[in-house]
């Protein structure tokens, strides 16, 4: 298997290491960090392993090797996709069907730190506390009784706030895709067309230029469903006069993109133009807002002071920005709550999303945070379309 | 929204009223059914929703009406996607970025039971136990401490066996739109195209005919890749004289499909070739095997003795069939240790996998059960295509 990924061997290896020297300084002895298939990004990571039908995780203990997990039937994939040599199958990363796989044997934990940890662990941290399985807890539970087991999230989330070049250059061809999937999508759309047949012109962009997968579940909604913060696309009509809301985004080499936009076929009634427009201007003053340095509450603040002075706050859900990596959602959160700076090379989707009752909109770009600024991971499709 | 299922309300609530009958059966007074964005089985079987970026629940006491429990940004799009009236959202159930929503107010599983079991609850069954997380099981026993916990799946397995008549017509829908996309890979297929381009020529039918998503994770494999029996599609290229192995399924009303074959461009090499013919003939001999009534054990050691006779044994990682419907793999496994009988209008992959340690192929098709045999869900690709 080849060109998985850009990050060299060397990459993951450092990766790794700087992991290791945080598990060491939470005075852990080892961490177990998960993945599902939807929800991938901490182990791959780590080993650029991606499951698919089973889930997976990573033990790293505080020095030497690290020992991937996986479930029945995975150990060859994961042995060629993975750079990670030590790789053990347990039951507990199997599929959620269950299969007995009689006759098949299979690692369990109490034998997993005997192997590779001969002097015990005495405290495990779990990286994925959201993720992490009931059957993995019970088992390290069962045969593991004495090892006091603790959520460890923060051992590794901070490793990938700041992005590397090899990183950066996985975004900018994951938004540029996504790019010209919107570039499709409106070439193309018609009215009585679905929001799911949308849908399908920018999964076949994504593929044609190179994408590995959707960056997120996609969005094309039109009608009330665009006034939903979540949702999923369905085989409603587009039709004309309407918002039309698109979230498109591409994933390339396990990084994630989205690209948000409201239009419409024909011109839109007053009230939701107003408010399209109203969006469209707040998104850019976010943007505007952001650099290295600034205090990420600050950002909220002022944001969401600006609104409330413009006479929106009532169409106002949530915080303006939100980091993105290879899961298009991710830590950290840019909330009134936040405690840090920005740094040069953290990458934010910035989101502006407004909803009444009976619609929505979403305007949203990513950016990668620069001294004084951003570099704007797209902006191609920042003005109101009206097709 | 509209035109998300074909199933009604009513096949709806005779699911949640017999899922309750259950749930007395096993002496709980409660059980607790969870989804996540790539495992939503359970939950959409019971009531339609389908989480994405978050996971949800759904609570059902033994009498009374169910809640739908979702994370902190769903309760609009809930409220219009499902028919379950009472909806409360809950932080266990947000994203794995961990928002921490400042503002907001959420559930907590003490007051919920207060609210909709005002008797209390002593015992409650999880299903889903494969998926549930770790923040769900821990507020659970700190807000419930008195509370027996249980693994429950096996109080909502068996309801989902035997499909309905709404069922079947989705997954026939499903299949055929696969066997829609395979028919358009053969005629575009090219020697350089990678793997993943190939899978958008797949994603780009699915939607166009009508799909709402993928029905699994989608697999074009060439080379050494054919070898896994679970694996993601790459950037690597399509060559000649090679396998060249396809997954293709669709997702229609929630109810997934796959249609698998191995096939060239160009001739294979003849050892290639040979195992590809033998499993074909095996593939078939599984179909010919199917009937209602028949013991799924049966069937799994008839087919491997079979296997083993002809010389092949040492091909095989494992059994022919398992059950398929809104996963596509789900339970029943048809495995040696099974002990039912096959029943009518159950729906099974007939999955016939054999690999060497350079390459492998799979052919797999949907059936459903009948009286003296089955349906085919799909049955076009069952020939070895060197085009």
């Amino acid at each position: 298997m080849e060109n998985t990924t850009n990050v060299s061997k060397g990459e993951f290896e450092d990766r790794i290491r700087r992991f290791q020297a945080n598990i060491r300084a939470e005075g852990l002895d080892a961490c177990l960090v998960h993945a599902t298939e939807s929800d991938m990004a901490h182990v791959r990571y780590l080993s650029e392993y991606w499951p698919t039908f089973e889930t997976a995780a990573l033990f790293v203990p505080v020095e030497g090797e690290a020992v991937l997990l996986v479930g029945t039937e995975s150990d060859l994939y994961a042995s060629r996709r993975s750079f990670i040599k030590n790789i053990e199958k347990m039951l507990e990363y199997r599929e959620s069907a269950e299969p007995d796989a009689p006759g098949m044997t299979f690692m369990n934990y109490k034998d997993l730190v005997a192997k590779y940890v001969p002097g015990g662990i005495k405290k495990l941290g779990i990286v994925g506390w959201q993720i992490t399985s009931l059957p993995v807890y019970m088992s390290l539970r069962e045969q593991l009784p004495d090892v006091e087991i603790v959520k460890a999230d923060m051992t590794l989330w901070p490793l990938r706030y700041v992005k590397s070049a090899a990183e950066l250059a996985s975004m900018r061809k994951a938004f540029a895709i996504s790019e010209l999937a919107v570039t499709a999508i409106l070439n193309e759309v018609k009215p009585g067309m679905t929001e799911l047949q949308v849908i399908g012109i920018a999964q076949r962009e994504i593929y044609k230029h190179g994408g590995e997968y959707e960056g997120h579940a996609l969005y094309c909604f039109c009608g009330e469903a665009t006034s939903h913060a979540i949702c999923r696309p369905t085989h409603n009509k587009i039709v004309t006069n309407e918002i039309i809301q698109l979230n498109i985004g591409a994933r390339v080499n396990g990084y994630s993109s989205s690209v948000g936009l409201p239009f419409s076929l024909g011109p839109l009634p007053e009230r939701k133009k107003r408010l399209a427009e109203f969006g469209l201007e707040a998104h850019k003053k976010t943007i505007a807002m952001l650099g290295a340095g600034k205090p990420a509450a600050q950002v909220v603040n002022d944001y969401e002071a600006w609104v409330h002075e413009r006479g929106f706050g009532q169409y106002l859900l949530y915080g303006p920005c939100h980091a993105i990596g290879m899961m298009e959602v991710e830590r950290p959160w840019m909330e009134s709550t936040s405690d840090y700076l920005l740094e040069e090379n953290m990458t934010f989707q910035v989101d502006t999303f407004f909803y009444e009752p009976d619609f929505g909109l979403r305007w949203e770009n990513g950016v990668i945070i620069k001294e004084g600024g951003v570099e704007m991971l797209s902006s191609r499709f920042m003005e109101l379309i009206e097709l």
